[in-house]
């Protein structure tokens, strides 16, 4: 394989000058923010931006309807329709009690597999049903989000943590590049609901929604990524009427 | 539908301006702030407005009483009375516990809906039984506070997780625009009672009530807006005679 | 009703011109500060004004002995034997546990009001037995503390929570105008126990016990009063020989 | 009684000054402060002095022996054998869970006390065998710690809350005026084991133990002591070969 | 033992400068860092630089596979297909509840080793089934990372103290050089899971990714090592093309 | 009993004079620092020095082998084997589970010890069975440390707030000069396991581990000592070749 076929662009504008050569394939990539940072327009516009160029991908979320999401995309000219339609869009939702309790379809025991009592044997089970929702390999997945996953095991931090080590395997084993989007406070301390993910993902993306005396400004980071040189420094983004920007060269914080 | 239908006013001086067009139609937003930060008298005031344009409204109340809540309109000179008597205002004050326990009336099984081995055929559930208690589909919803609802699930945090998705769903199947208020610190940094209701809202507006020296001053952000436009800047808000007052041009934060 | 008879005002010296009007009667309000602040001689002096105009007041405490509370007043000069005598002052003290636990006296059942599977009629129920120990309607309540009663729920959240919205529902419809201390840190940030009375109440006023170097100084701010235009500022507060005295335009904090 | 015969000096220098007449007869005192703050030496030297003067005192410790103390006193110059055996004072170490368990002597049930299903009749019954012990009753008492006694109900807060509140009453009741000292930070911002005694003792006194760059200094503060005036200031407090010192015209604080 | 054999060096560039001598062998170190820091990197270019010595070298991991690890190797020109086909390096990637359940192979009881009425003869049990796995006794072992491990005790707080006693011990029989990653915040303060693990090794290592202004700069301390004196400076480090590289004369802290 | 053999030294270069006549015999004293600040070298140097004047001396040991601590002695040329040699140090490694299990050997019940239901009788137990293996009646004890008897008892504090008062008291009444080692943050603010054990001690001694820019520097303070008179600030140490050294008059904070 060709380095440059090793490694994946995010078609995001002044955003992948940040890496030496790309994201690394089949990556799984942390996108952490607060509220408003703009993550899920970041993640919609790289799905656009591959869906486009003939790449089947999948937006698995928990938040807003498939309506509202085409609709945004709308707004920014992405043409959602006419991707989806070519069958390289792929977007659904999902309600978090859906991951949580028992799949019916598939006839697979996913409460088993987070029993604490495991079987070595449960670890090949699937922790998303994704084959029958899609009827395609994804190559690049959103989930928006792991905190939603997450906040459905409240109180049963074990089983969660042996829950999302699966996960990460199961992205690497379909061999998709996956972004996972965290929901975290204004200027993220810690980027992953319990701290962990960051640490199984091969990747993290973090935003900061800094205030500036009255004013709000956005800013971005590459804090890892495994396998692949990137600036380590913070830098400008924006939300504008044609996506995300970001500005490469631009600082925010003042000190 | 044309793109000026498609949005809405709060008719709040100054405010409107900080969007491009509006509010998105159907928006669930949440209105966030401090003990005395104005954020009923806010959310009351977009009522009157839409109320008094002849749009069904409808305010759900846990703390003051219908009769305080009306004698301050009076106040500002909103003529609720008026309003209440056209159809086009309603305002209900409940009890905490008709939210969390079984819902005589309609022979519905709310606590089922909250139980852990949930059936997805009570996903149907409406989780606030609505219809019976307006008679008419609101345009407009007040919800004073989510708080008070999220404390009613202390120790059962697992429950009210997969009740507030259900809750936000149904503000969206019903097509309303809903404000719900969250009660914050003085100066908020979570939005929301859990941290997660802020990420399933599609927008947040907080109002900061800023100690500067020995004077207490009020300000308001536009932190998320999804669909739409917005001014990222903190500016000075005020409750006047006439109702609340935002300066989109003046600045509160020294630095 | 006449403007001025709906509003009433403290007879604390320099207080009452922080309003426009004064305190809406009937208003719940809490007064919230450190150990030492000062806050139960503001309240008690709030009383004693009161009762020396001939309006029934009532002040119900966990703490300090009706003895000494007597003489605190007497070290003030407020003739408080006089005002017990003439029936318009009541002082009572009880134990946090008899709020908790069975009510003899009037048969009813406090702790079913508690439970969980709370049954709508109990909502009728009285959560102080008030009538028995006063034998008058009181037009003013001071209860010292919200804090005391808060404590004995400790571990039983959901209990409490369902318990201090009936409270404040309680004296709504009693309608006599009551002060609740509650006990917070010397610089309150949090204003009641749970934070959540500090949004049931109606009004909310914060003594702040303040470091100056090696001088402590006492502040007070009216940061909430519904249905009332108040200054929104922290003003100097003093303890005297005489009793509490504030200082509308003396400032506290450098900055 | 006389204005001077309602209150008590400390015996010592420098502290007395901080207030108008005195410590008020019958009072409960908190003593806050750090390890290695002087607490104990400073309660230590109040029963000193008042004993050498012929009133009954009596030390209730948890931590250090009664050999090790009556040492400590030797070294300051106090004449503790003397005092013994003039029968005015008696210092007793006990185990914490003498406090907690089942007291045989008296045949009374402590831990029946400290049960949720309260009946108002135990109220009467005391909270510490004093008598017993004693065989006077003391003007003064000194416990040394609050903290030690708190210590023994964790996980059992609500029979804490209780059990405090008895033992303030206790106190009360035997008319001794009391010190009780709670263990802190070195610069203490909460004054007692759960926040809640400091509100029902009558008058706070905080030790603070501060860094200076390379210095430790300390510093001493009449927080609250309710029917009484007394200076609003942090002056400094020396540990020196004749006891306690305090300079009520020294800062300590720069700032 | 001559002097010189008692202490291996690192490999790594100007780090093994911060020693007199080295790493004490058979030490216990752990490295802490956060997300992106560079912690695996550097404990796997220390492996290579050892097993290219003839060293068998052992790498247990939790995250990522034995593919990536293995590219990344490659990408720094370690050459780790050489290293693995000469027998000296050996990378395995377990399942978390690998080390929590049973395990079958060898028969023993793990989950028994951490129960509460522990047998002093489990003592002797293998917490890592290492022998059969690896197939020779290892000079070096990286574990990445001890936080992953500590992560599937939750809720067992007491087993995981005794587990983790016994994993020191364990490598302590076997002689080999341990490095233990834990996972930390961006600049740690504690160095490891509970706070406890970091007394229980012999070194401690920390990695720290700083934020100046826009742009992040990675150092590094040797917090502690027992048996050797290093240097106690923070100095910078540096993944690049070839590895990580040390500075030990260059600062990062401007103040 | 003379003056002067009421206390005893440390032997530690330029710590001696930080008191007035040295540390009372018979003290329990803790000695609390971070990971690396030096806290285990501290007591060694102490025990050192008195078993080569002929005073039995024992280390109570859960981290490090005995090999290595001996090691570390040599290292510091205090020749360990001559003192071990003629009977007068004593090092011993424990697991912290042989703490809190059944004590075989001495037919005890430790557990029974630690019950709620505690007998009056069982506080003659021994909490260490200590004679048994030492053979003789150490004059100086060093545990290291509390911390790691502290955290057997995880979930079960009122248990072990029991258990520490009575080690506490049993060190009292066997008259040894104990050192408790306790791990705490690098700067620590709360000196021993769980804040209670450092009002219990006769002694507090903290080792402070500061970052001063891009340099790590040690520093000492005697936080207290009962009933001696001591140096209140906080002073310069080193580890060097030869062992521990305090320098009294060296600064280490700047401000």
């Amino acid at each position: 394989m060709k380095k440059s076929e090793r490694y994946v662009s995010t078609g995001i504008t002044g955003f992948d000058k940040l890496f030496q050569h790309g994201i690394p394939k089949a990556s799984s990539v942390i996108v952490a923010g607060g509220t408003g940072s703009g993550k899920t327009n970041f993640c919609m516009q790289i799905l656009a931006h591959h869906a486009s160029q003939g790449k089947p991908c999948y937006f698995m979320g928990f938040e807003e309807s498939e309506e509202r999401l085409i609709e945004h995309m709308e707004n920014f000219g992405w043409n959602p329709q006419k991707l989806i339609k070519s069958g390289n869009l792929k977007i659904k939702r999902f309600l978090t009690s859906e991951i949580y309790y028992y799949d019916r379809k598939r006839g697979s025991d996913i409460q088993a597999m987070m029993t604490k009592e495991i079987d070595p044997l449960l670890m090949e089970l699937e922790p998303l049903s994704l084959a029958d929702n899609v009827g395609f390999k994804p190559d690049f997945i959103v989930l928006d989000s792991l905190t939603a996953i997450s906040s459905t095991f409240r109180g049963k931090e074990q089983s969660y943590r042996f829950y999302v080590e699966r996960l990460f395997r199961f992205f690497e084993k379909i061999g998709s590049t996956t972004f996972l989007i965290t929901e975290t406070q204004q200027i993220p301390e810690i980027f992953s609901p319990t701290g962990v993910e960051e640490f199984l993902a091969d990747g993290v993306i973090a935003i900061y929604n800094v205030r500036r005396g009255n004013i709000r400004k956005t800013a971005i980071e590459v804090l890892k990524m495994r396998g692949e040189k990137h600036q380590k420094k913070i830098v400008a983004m924006e939300v504008t009427d044609k996506g995300v920007k970001v500005y490469p060269n631009k600082e925010v914080f003042s000190r």
